[in-house]
């Protein structure tokens, strides 16, 4: 086993978790919870979304704006990180968060899903993982110590242990292979990390095996962890699919202990795995379909392009208190949008993100006021989802798009 | 002579200019002079530099951060108002200031200068000029009194007349043609204008014959407008042949009225301007360099990009009172411009306008103090413009690019 790297001899004694979890309320009817997360940097109201700033920026938005739009935790990558503009920099210059200025809590994401999806050539063995550099095709060796001095140097609240996620479909040979290796990863990781004033969470995987999910949870529970996430899920597969591992996961959770839903999702899906007892989500998806031009509603997404919106004197979505919505008429949006100026990102961006951020804070006092399930009934009646196959194949050519282009 | 359009009947009756001038103090050494111009929107501080908002958005810029770095008026084109989305739906939206949701003074340029360099296929004579647009090919003609109708929809408190630019080089008997229909077109703008609330200013042009500009000045103050602007400078001439053309025009221009000299630029060339009796001054420089990543700074422009910036701790500028360096270091917005984050855009646009912004403030105080010879001439010593030729180059690419694609 190698060792901890320059952190090692800093945090040289292991110290009691840096985060605290409490249950406020839980649901009734379903498994849903609201709760407090207390980070070296602020509380957390969960369940949450957290908007994700892979390259140390939420896309398009300034630090300011988040705060504005209620974001409570921000996440960065250590894949994109590492290599651009490197962690041991992000360190000399004070840290993710002095560097980027968002002075509010930080999670940073291993980077075990972005070097399986975006790397181009790569080897995997137990070591770690051999991969080219999307950007300028150098070779890198990605090991559970390295992704350990990565976070360490980014010295975000919550950092994510190296896990091998598994493709949809896989076989079950490959989906136990990239199980056991993610298990003795975690625990490396767990050895390798040494950093009092940051939590580490590992990533429950178990591809799309409902036995391999349970075993998954319950190998990671007893490793003991501040909190845990669920990883290689909306990837691709069906919906009914996705729901039926969460469903398989959860019950071996600890109640006590935060559980992050990872990549998830659109305002439906949050409202279902909170549901289902999440309390952490995030996803590129609000601010990414933003930049395309489509627009959260109560009702669904629109796109502001639409002829229909040219005129439109009313803001994109009526009584939404974010910042794009007080200020600006739909009208306004779409000519920033046809005009390709770069206005329009920006204001499109802290609409998307306000609306998933308010929806996870409805969603909380509905919880503490005991009628959760009613409230989920209420906006599903009235929000029409992207149809299934649509999402599907967007996702799928975003996927695709992505392992081309390096983009996240 | 056509009717002035929509307005005619709502605004028969000719009343005194919305705007006032009142000068506060002028400078025993060079022409420069301190004022105030008061507009329907508020007041504005002179010498002033104003950001361009061409498509109704200072590029990258939330209006608030406008706000911030103290931007006194903004400019909107009527060229491209009037193509995308239409002066008449910016009308039935409430005009341009509430359509933006900028609430300062605005002024409109009439877009001459656009349908001139940017528009395709056209055929000039006393009537107007017929054109096909650079979005989508469409033929329009355009007259000194749709100028007006569309300006007086947009409602900004300064309209600028239609005019005809000479190109720099050109025959003084082309310069003469353009020169005569540029003073008939604005006298029917004169005619045709008729919004109260707005104040027109004509457009002293002349080509680079020094006794066409004084007679172009003469010919237009003695049609009284409530101020004046020169055109047709900063296309492409060698400087100090622009200064020559700025010098035999100003003494012709009323002490009492505020000058503008349009498309005007660069910190030394804003200084330059102030120091031979210029009021107001536009130009899209100093945002279309910050999205290449050029910063303006004390000593000259940096390129952000350079590597010698990746790990620098300190803002862009030593003691810059903008957002972006009050906030961020150079090694972040390094960073953001290497990544491609939009962001960087957002941020560096700041930068750049609140240091033209600060420039033109500090040229006022400097003039009221009495001093302000040895400001220009500090600034001049530690500030290295970039090279003439480099610039020249870089001002005909741009040219030609905007001509290409239609972009501002």
């Amino acid at each position: 086993m190698k060792a901890a790297g320059p952190h090692a001899q800093c945090y040289a004694s292991l110290v009691p978790s840096p985060l605290t979890f409490a249950l406020t309320a839980t649901d009734p009817a379903t498994q849903a919870r609201a709760g407090v997360l207390t980070t070296p940097h602020g509380e957390v109201q969960t369940p949450v979304f957290m908007p994700v700033g892979t390259q140390g920026s939420v896309k398009a938005v300034h630090p300011e704006l988040l705060h504005g739009l209620g974001a409570q935790i921000v996440l960065g990558n250590a894949y994109h990180l590492y290599l651009r503009p490197g962690h041991k920099l992000i360190q000399q210059l004070g840290g993710l968060a002095r560097w980027t200025t968002w002075d509010g809590p930080m999670l940073t994401d291993s980077g075990g899903f972005q070097v399986f999806s975006l790397a181009h050539i790569r080897k995997i063995n137990d070591e770690g993982v051999r991969f080219r550099s999307h950007l300028d095709g150098s070779e890198h060796m990605l090991t559970p110590e390295l992704t350990m001095e990565i976070e360490q140097c980014l010295g975000a609240d919550i950092a994510m242990v190296l896990d091998q996620p598994s493709a949809y479909p896989a076989t079950r040979a490959a989906t136990e292979e990239a199980l056991g290796r993610t298990h003795r990863w975690a625990e490396r990781c767990r050895q390798a990390h040494s950093r009092p004033d940051q939590a580490l969470f590992p990533i429950v995987q178990g591809g799309f095996e409902a036995d391999l999910r349970q075993q998954s949870a319950q190998t990671l529970v007893d490793l003991d962890f501040a909190g845990y996430a669920i990883g290689g899920l909306s990837v691709g597969e069906p919906k009914d699919v996705m729901w039926e591992m969460l469903q398989a996961t959860t019950p071996h959770l600890p109640v006590e202990k935060p559980r992050y839903l990872m990549g998830v999702g659109s305002p439906e899906d949050l409202l279902a795995g909170i549901a289902l007892g999440v309390d952490m989500f995030d996803c590129s998806f609000p601010t990414r379909i933003a930049r395309n031009g489509a627009l959260l509603t109560d009702t669904g997404r629109i796109n502001i392009r639409n002829a229909r919106f040219k005129t439109a004197e009313t803001p994109v979505l009526d009584g939404c208190d974010c910042d794009t919505c007080t200020r600006f008429t739909a009208a306004y949006l779409h000519h920033l949008f046809m005009a390709h100026e770069l206005l329009a990102y920006q204001l499109a961006s802290v609409h998307n993100l306000r609306f998933m951020v308010r929806l996870a804070q409805d969603a909380r006092r509905a919880v503490i006021d005991g009628w959760f399930a009613a409230f989920r009934a209420g906006f599903d009646a009235a929000f029409r989802p992207a149809d299934a196959a649509v999402q599907a194949a967007q996702k799928t050519k975003w996927l695709e798009a992505r392992q081309r282009k390096g983009v996240h």
